[in-house]
């Protein structure tokens, strides 16, 4: 079973708007085992969007549009929906109604355009639209199901659960997919593959691996395609036991988990704190923690200590330090994290201390140096890296690399 | 003159990864009079790749290819493209030096596949990386360009600026364009519409006005087509001059201009340096201002005061004002400010306490509820306001009304 997706606005091409409509619908289908086979994005334009329907009608079985629904002029995707199936729009009594109830209780006045609205194509079955005034169409046309949905965001995705959803199960038979997605830090893509290939020579053809790299992490997604469900689960697991036994160290979570999530989850099953001091990273590991939801259980707060007098001041940072070695050394990083355990009484403490860039940065201390070090009750570890010449990035990959380095701790990797 | 772009991945379609790199073209292709005509998106899959090639390929000038380059088996662009070309690919010393010299500076072992980077097609010209190992390449074949980039966001956005863009406008006589963006905050998309409707009104058919929004944000861009570029430029400059008049204190920068950018430069222009104490933002303030290259000359730090305990001890909020009217209250965020104000000894302090949500929440104080407060020499200014139920706006949102409190303090408006 192939979909296909064609989103209908100039302004997804001209770059004003990201299309987060595709990827949502994406997983939808995935999820109920339907393949997502090609996504077209077209202007408002007619030929555009017929040739778009003919070539999509070739590939797939479900054609889903998304987009120009709107009661304004530019919107054309109704009167090409005409076109293509040959036939002319008529009044729908349920939509009128809806659309006058809804400008009734809003008080205001009806224009034109907005009765335009409850003109639909003569061979759709409507959609109804609770969340707004353009209704959803389903077409049945030469043994092809054409979906036409709203473009804004929330009112495609209420019909599509709730309209669309229903009457694709019943109308099709759909096969079983099951995914899972495997989160990694502090290892490249070529020696996760290189440490896994065996793993990857021995999937059946049914079961498909993806790697998915960003920042400092790559997530491995296992999905498997078949009849049995509960079959296609067990034979993901097996093999995500076999990655898991062997990179377990690099892994930090599955699914949406994000790496400041995990590393809080690690905290409260201990019932630990922490606390960071920061000059690089300026505040963005600080950042990452407080965005996990239920953040207060296991973040005091920090020091964010960009200049030398708060360094000696807040975090007890020695002047001789500063003077001899400078921000950027490793005992500036150990006397930071040292300062802030004591000071905010955790259980662990996070600092950082580098060069962000893009100025500042010597022959020996280039642009992207970064000492980062993690105090706990027994110990401080400590350590050193060079990111590379661009600020965003250092930022990002000091606050990776030592919420990492305090998962290592946490697990006792 | 048109273009169209192939994103290939699974993970595009699954739905995994939002696709942000074809808005980010299409605005740049916009810029240069380029005509993004349509985006396909597809799967890992040669019959797919080669499909969509050879159907762009019949519409626009130029193909760009993003995405399937990395180093595992699932990457098959390289491959699809030279069975396109019919041709093979060979080794590029450069490429192959430069990611030599990626492993040994970092004191990495080479893996095959990490040489296999330095494979391309014999018929394309290579568009240098700095930010990664795989390059990008430029075919010029059959009178159409195509062009391939790597499809992470950093590395592909590089090379598009550094390497592509000069190419086109080398090779291409585009029609003369003039953009000028205006970047607005603290006020809606609609009030900003009916406040220049006489301007837009105005607006010659070889001028167009684009509202850009995003959270708490809208820019606001002129663009002129032409034949005589410095003529476009005093017509659009016309134009940009009423708006300034209409709604300049709205107005906080210019094109790439960031909001804590433009804060930093007035800072800078002054002299005078800021500090935070932060609760419910978490260090997302002190992140925007100190992702400002040469913040250190106007920031000296923060305190992230996250536990009612913080509160008291590094910023003096009173044990009565947190037991009787809470962490979430003007006095609080008062104290705060003022409490750092001194304690750092900067020319402005900026604090925000709020529930950032999704737990937390009563009836008196609502998820969303958000206490911002500006201390200077003269006086504190404090600001109440509600940003609904979503955790990550919630601190973004803070972080932008608490910047612009500061610049408007700054601009004595």
């Amino acid at each position: 079973m192939k979909a296909e997706i064609i989103t209908i606005g100039d302004e997804l091409l001209i770059g004003q708007v990201i299309d987060t409509n595709s990827a949502w619908i994406g997983q939808r289908l995935t999820e109920v085992g339907i393949q997502l086979y090609q996504r077209t994005a077209c202007g408002d334009n007619r030929k555009q969007i017929l040739d778009s329907l003919h070539d999509a009608e070739l590939r797939a079985d479900i054609i889903i549009l998304t987009g120009g629904l709107g009661p304004t002029n530019d919107d054309i995707t109704k009167a090409t929906l005409c076109e293509y199936f040959n036939t002319t729009l008529i009044e729908n009594k349920i939509v009128k109604d809806w659309v006058c109830k809804i400008f009734n209780n809003k008080n205001l006045p009806m224009l034109e355009s907005n009765l335009l609205q409850a003109m639909v194509p003569l061979n759709c079955e409507i959609l109804f639209n609770r969340t707004g005034t353009a209704p959803g169409m389903w077409f049945n046309e030469n043994n092809k199901i054409f979906i036409s949905l709203p473009g804004v965001p929330f009112e495609m995705k209420t019909i599509f659960d709730e309209e669309v959803l229903p009457r694709i199960k019943q109308k099709f038979s759909l096969p079983s997919i099951f995914n899972r997605t495997i989160n990694t830090v502090s290892i490249g893509e070529s020696f996760l593959a290189d440490k896994i290939k065996y793993i990857e020579d021995e999937l059946p053809s049914h079961i498909k691996l993806a790697y998915l790299p960003s920042v400092n992490m790559v997530r491995l997604r296992l999905s498997a395609f078949g009849e049995n469900k509960s079959l296609l689960e067990k034979e993901v697991n097996v093999f995500a036991e076999k990655i898991y036994f062997e990179i377990a160290e690099y892994i930090y979570g599955e699914g949406n988990d994000s790496l400041a999530n995990s590393v809080g989850k690690l905290l409260m099953q201990n019932n630990k704190t922490v606390a960071t001091a920061e000059s690089c990273s300026g505040g963005y590991i600080a950042h990452q923690l407080t965005s996990v939801a239920g953040s207060s259980k296991f973040y005091l707060g920090s020091i964010i200590a960009y200049s030398y007098a708060i360094k000696e001041s807040e975090l007890g940072v020695s002047k001789n330090v500063l003077n001899t070695l400078g921000a950027v050394s490793e005992e500036c990083v150990v006397q930071m994290a040292e300062g802030i355990f004591k000071k905010f009484n955790v259980d662990y403490a996070i600092s950082a201390s580098g060069i962000a860039g893009p100025d500042g940065g010597t022959n020996e201390k280039p642009v992207g140096t970064v000492w980062i070090a993690i105090a706990t009750k027994e110990k401080t570890i400590t350590k050193k890296s060079n990111f590379g010449e661009n600020r965003e990035y250092n930022i990002q990959k000091t606050s990776i690399v030592a919420l990492d380095m305090l998962r290592k701790i946490l697990l006792e990797l």
